[in-house]
């Protein structure tokens, strides 16, 4: 597509992934793409790992009643949404891509593509988290433009799946180094409730929505601590007792908010700090995060149940990992690579609590 | 006290006001004073407006039992905290007065003390809203510095008295131009648990607190919405509905939290952007406004009984005004003689659903 302005490109677009998240984008790009037919093809393909749903193959019930009857049951996501079990044949002629799978299966699903995408196709990343291996940190845009060699941007932002699929009000925000290519992503996802704001600063967008996982469960041992403290404060009448602990769960958020923001500052020069404290893709995201979603929940459990992280994770998320903690984790030795962990103390602090058995109602000594 | 470095200044401490927050604080003022005696008198008098508290006068009960059992029962307020019914007595001998008093009583009080207060007696102001007289905003630091001839700082944050009487973990924000003065102050507040940071932008710092509450109607309106949507959106199963609306909520704080400090560097020039986005002052006292409080409460219910402000106003807050209704009111005003109220449109939004009967569900027509 070289030579052509981008805003006069016609879009055909794939999803690559079609989970809670990915169908409640499905079906606003496919709005969207209907009644932008000048800019897009109207036919959005997405790509769903097939598997059996009451006896049959789940992209056929798709296909057939329009709808995502498994990870977004109830809502139509319109008949120009196609269900394709065939990754290949999913991304088939499409010029523009959005990947929106669980990050583990990124390294697979990107082998499955090597080869097949043409040069100057666009990507965008909604896979949240980061990639920690030998020492060093990618954000997924970087780990598919690699492998795929192609542009890859990033959309972040403080977006709840099922809200976004019934048009409750929420923003969001594209990290894209040309801003010409935000600019047509933000008119392919764009809706009166769903405000997209676009930005240069792809590594903020991206980092935002790993580390606030990471402050999210620091929030959720807030939490978990304020029923064993508010048990303990019998002499409290009903009156002054204040259940919410609201004061210590935003104390929790904002230093949170600063730890993110001057570490992508100190690992990742460039990165622009009003990503962190004005767009979607920080404060709003670590706020919707830090009071709901499964790092909270657990972390909560992680008190008051007072079993360890793995046992809850298998109690609680079916066996899989919790984000917030794999996350300090990774950034834990990351920074004790370099020295610097104490310069993290809240971050440090999860990953001592998870991991090395520190107590988290001694958070005020550590952070 | 001129000619004297501050910090070598031993201060005696006074509270003009001892309801919720102002006992709150008075307990952590009393244990810091006695602790620090070489910087602080140990006595500290807390002026109390005097009423009776089942037949007998309420500072007799507080001087009594150390504890106030009208505003703040449960909690030990410790015996060198003393209640004084007579503020010319209270304030006698100190050279360092804490203001925390309900806005509506400030005028009269600063009547009364007028001519009594010696003069390089230090103040500080806990009162949160603004002044608004002939289209002109003032912050409440400065009424009092003009009004007694002192110098006034500022002390606002994510605070819920209730917390931290009980030394759960919160934050505030010192604002103060000299700040060596904003040292001392910071020693007499800060515990382990109540972390004080201090900052030389007494305005950004007083305008936080104020304009948060329109912001926090805006984010109750929101929630009030949620439940009858919830409610229509019957075809949805239990397992996609998401009635905590929490993507909404970020991004209501979010444009407000910017819309805060707009305002407050277009119209308090020298104002520091950081303090919104940055201290407890801003984002975090943002945060639990919009999550719990009055503000917050009232609005909902607007949505979900379809009263009017006034009405709930007598039901729900005995006959008080709800401050940020009224806040939205001021800034409107102050906004329209300037002819700049469509550059705040949340701001603005808020006054016309109060004032002029726009509908809480076309938000995303007017933001």
């Amino acid at each position: 597509m070289s030579g052509q302005k981008v805003a006069d490109q016609k879009w055909k677009i794939a999803l690559v992934g079609s989970g809670n998240w990915g169908s409640a984008i499905a079906r606003l790009v496919g709005k969207n793409v209907k009644e932008r037919s000048d800019h897009f093809d109207t036919e959005v393909k997405m790509w769903c790992y097939e598997e059996d749903f009451e006896g049959r193959k789940l992209t056929e019930v798709i296909n057939d009643k329009h709808e995502n009857v498994k990870y977004l049951p109830g809502v139509d996501l319109g008949d120009n949404v196609v269900a394709e079990p065939d990754l290949a044949k999913a991304v088939e002629g499409a010029n523009a891509l959005i990947f929106v799978i669980p990050h583990q299966f990124i390294a697979k699903t990107c082998e499955q593509l090597e080869g097949k995408i043409a040069k100057g196709t666009h990507g965008i990343s909604l896979i949240k988290g980061v990639d920690v291996k030998d020492g060093q940190i990618h954000i997924f845009s970087e780990v598919i433009s690699e492998r795929l060699g192609i542009e890859c941007a990033a959309l972040s932002g403080a977006n709840i799946a099922n809200e976004v699929a019934q048009d409750s009000f929420s923003e969001t925000t594209i990290g894209c180094r040309d801003i010409d290519v935000a600019k047509k992503w933000q008119q392919l996802f764009e809706t009166e409730k769903f405000r997209v704001a676009v930005s240069e600063d792809v590594v903020g967008v991206s980092l935002g929505g790993a580390l606030k996982n990471v402050v999210a469960v620091a929030a959720g041992l807030i939490d978990g601590m304020k029923w064993g403290n508010n048990a303990k404060q019998g002499k409290l009448t009903d009156r002054s007792l204040d259940p919410a602990r609201l004061g210590s769960q935003a104390a929790i958020m904002r230093i949170g908010l600063l730890e993110m923001k001057r570490f992508s500052l100190e690992f990742f020069p460039g990165t622009q700090p009003d990503t962190f404290v004005q767009e979607s893709a920080g404060v709003a995201d670590l706020i919707t995060s830090c009071l709901g979603g499964r790092n909270h929940k657990v972390a909560a459990a992680f008190v008051t149940k007072g079993k360890s992280f793995e046992d809850l994770e298998k109690e609680m998320l079916n066996g899989q990992k919790l984000q917030g903690v794999e996350t300090a984790k990774e950034l834990y030795h990351f920074l004790e690579t370099r020295g610097r962990q104490d310069a993290y103390p809240l971050f440090t602090f999860v990953y001592r609590v998870a991991y090395e058995g520190v107590k988290p109602d001694t958070i005020t000594a550590h952070i």
